[in-house]
């Protein structure tokens, strides 16, 4: 069990008031006050005791734990109010294109979800057998759905579904990665002709990225068939391609070199074919790349890369007529790695802050990602029944903690602001740093920035105070 | 673990489509077809086949068990529409009351959810320890409210928090009872001048149950210091004023004669003891009832009753003001469950359906419940700080469960619904009767009604078709 310290205390406590960013122990949220103390700051005693008292009993280990669990937060009202809006656009567009509303569980059979995730599936949080059936937690929503086609015998469905769900992954909340959170799902269930449901889930994650106005994003696709055949005619045996995609996959956060060494030294793959594989996987273009390889002697060859290429081609002259080949990306380093994949796959990433105002670039990886599984839902039909798929997760966590970076500073909403009260709040909440204007300062043309914790107090000229603080927020 | 047999299997096929109701095996519903064959029904061999196949298949216990969780459900489309639309009349009613929303995870540390609930803790679903912290899943949105108001040293808000929350209970899925659930918090914490807050809350379920045009209604409303007053000068040990609280309140689902045997037989109580507890329990009235108790030569002399009636008093001065009275029963056999309320407790229960088109009467139980909790919060602050909160909990389930009762015959939405596919819909979905209604039919003044399982038809004459179906869907 873990206990909280004093320092993650400070760090946990969140306002009820209008503050939008999650608590980060290294903040680098500001407090600005924009009234003026008529002499020194008030009691300070008042506030070191209280200091002291807090810092004592958080660590005093007598009172049961008092936080939420490893990868997960509260939300505040105006948290609540901010994912409101961004759920309300990510679902007006899914209406927009047709679909409808279902909910499942948060429950699953544990046996649903076995078998599904691959390498993942150690992060499935499992229920304690309490007597009666074996349960876990919902790993994605895309499991589900299939579940629910099989069991409803539904060969035909437009359906999206926003909710939760769970990984007992690594957190990483700065970069919106929680083990608890939204995902907002967009699937197309059924036979159509090829490749139209699969460029308008491509549609929708341009629709849903322009609308929230995120700044430049590339969405890279590619083919689990084009994969396969790269894989084979590098002679890698069928049974290793699953594994092969998990090792590729990590090319978006890891150099070649290291990707190539975990093939040779941990897959056991010859240098030889490695090395092949990527010249392949480091390719990425447009239709013009899709020509190139319909050409290569070697994977035109190949059925299942030729089948593959072939859609890609169909998909780009879609993504042709919707105008928006501009953002693709055919990429060959994207894998996904999840098992249930079976044909494209397509996974969005922002390429920079929209603007200037935010100082310190989050990295936030991909916003959206999905792909074809058309082998899923036969998983569940007692007669192997299969249903074509193809949907589009977005991923609603880590576009909320791009927007709540760019609400970094705060002030106190009250009629009459007593200085001493917001310095107390800002000791309360672990806010770092204190910016004061009051009149002298500004006949002065300065800021008075105030060290939280030290309580030290200096003048800043206004130009120079944004890389101030940026130096002193520097970890 | 639990598999699904062929009748189970057949009562879970839920279809996409426009139907409201949950799957019951033992199903009241009726499909309505507005289309007449032009000769006998087509190919009944094709039926069968698929109806053998089907039975086959599920019961041969090769495919994974193809079901949700017991005591959870699946919501379709519609289902979901329904439910959103009845989430936004209770949370409009919460917003014009000033409430601001707030969502916690739905996964809380284990130590925060122990020794809140009583008897209930068992029913709490724990996960599997897998390393890390020891979790469990929330059992209600107030215990985490509590959690949420001390972690952030919050005194004063006013929140409403709707949330799915989970239950290990047994499940009673025509009543509206499930294991996973939502809830529609409305809570108030903070000092004001007394029974004010208590009064709101009880007039937002008014106006609620009133919105929602679910007939007639009752609130019943007592005081945990009124009952422990009780207790008090029938000698029972304060250890046991609780456990005491646990078996009164289950005279609203058995005599009185079987709790007294409880108290008696189970929790060691004198039969005089158990006597003079039955004599104040059985009371119920209005403000003239409170008069009397005030009067009462043995409860006037205990502090904590006089406390709780002088309290009562005032509420219904408010509940007067407010022009409720109407719908308010000071009951003193209400006594709530959970081991948090300190103070005011209430319940809302539905007297009858509203109107004669349902046939079976639902027996959903209470729809909302609340009470004074003024102690919670102080369990979770360090120095043990107390922040007085009183709340109330819309049972948006059990609501819902009676209005899916109002829709229980559905028809194919198709342009052109042939009746075979109708007939292998019915077979395929577990409904047991259709109407069919041709021309022959209409000119004869009658209705065909087709049993689906045996497929004999019978004419009926039309007014006296509903006696018929209710005679046949009798259990």
């Amino acid at each position: 069990m873990l206990r909280m310290g004093p320092l993650a205390a400070a760090g946990r406590l969140l306002p009820a008031g209008p503050r939008l960013g999650p608590p980060r122990p290294s903040g680098g949220r500001v407090s600005l006050s924009r009234s003026r103390p008529p002499g020194p700051v008030g009691d300070r005693g008042l506030l070191a005791r209280q200091v002291r008292a807090a810092a004592g009993s958080a660590g005093g280990g007598r009172s049961p734990a008092l936080k939420t669990p490893k990868g997960t937060r509260d939300h505040p009202p105006a948290h609540v109010a901010l994912r409101d809006r961004l759920l309300a656009a990510v679902v007006t567009c899914f209406k927009r294109h047709g679909a409808a509303a279902i909910d499942t569980p948060v429950l699953e059979l544990r046996e649903t979800l076995t078998g599904k995730y691959g390498e993942d599936t150690k992060l499935i949080y499992e229920l304690q057998d309490q007597g009666g059936e074996l349960l876990a937690l919902r790993y994605d929503l895309t499991v589900p759905f299939a579940r629910y086609l099989a069991m409803n015998k539904i060969t035909n469905m437009k359906r999206y579904h926003v909710a939760k769900v769970y990984r007992r992954d690594n957190p990483a909340t700065t970069r919106g990665r929680y083990r608890e959170f939204y995902q907002c799902d967009f699937d197309i269930a059924g036979q159509f002709d090829p490749m139209i449901p699969d460029a308008e889930c491509l549609k929708i994650v341009h629709e849903i990225l322009s609308d929230l106005q995120l700044g430049d994003f590339i969405i890279k696709v590619n083919d689990r068939r084009i994969l396969n055949g790269v894989f084979a005619v590098c002679g890698i045996p069928e049974s290793k391609f699953i594994t092969m995609c998990s090792t590729v996959d990590k090319l978006d956060k890891m150099p070649w070199e290291e990707v190539r060494s975990e093939m040779v030294g941990e897959k056991g793959l010859s240098p030889e074919a490695a090395d092949h594989i990527g010249e392949y996987v480091q390719l990425h273009g447009g239709l013009d790349l899709v020509e190139q390889l319909l050409q290569d002697p070697k994977l035109s060859q190949n059925k299942l890369a030729k089948e593959g290429l072939g859609d890609m081609k169909l998909l780009f002259e879609y993504l042709t007529l919707f105008g928006i080949t501009g953002k693709i990306s055919f990429d060959l380093s994207l894998a996904r790695g999840l098992d249930y994949y079976t044909g494209v796959i397509f996974e969005a990433v922002l390429l920079q802050p929209e603007n200037d105002h935010v100082e310190e670039p989050v990295s936030v990886g991909s916003v959206a990602g999905g792909g074809r599984y058309d082998g899923l839902v036969g998983m569940f039909d007692p007669k192997g029944r299969k249903v074509p798929c193809v949907g589009v997760s977005i991923g609603i966590e880590r576009i909320f903690s791009i927007l709540e970076q760019r609400v970094k500073a705060e002030i106190l909403y009250k009629k009459d602001p007593k200085l001493l009260k917001q310095l107390q709040y800002c000791e309360d909440t672990g806010i770092p740093l204190a910016a004061i204007i009051g009149e002298q300062e500004l006949t002065d043309g300065v800021v008075k920035l105030r060290d939280v914790a030290t309580r030290e107090e200096v003048d800043i000229p206004r130009e120079k105070l944004v890389d101030e603080i940026r130096r002193r927020l520097e970890p």
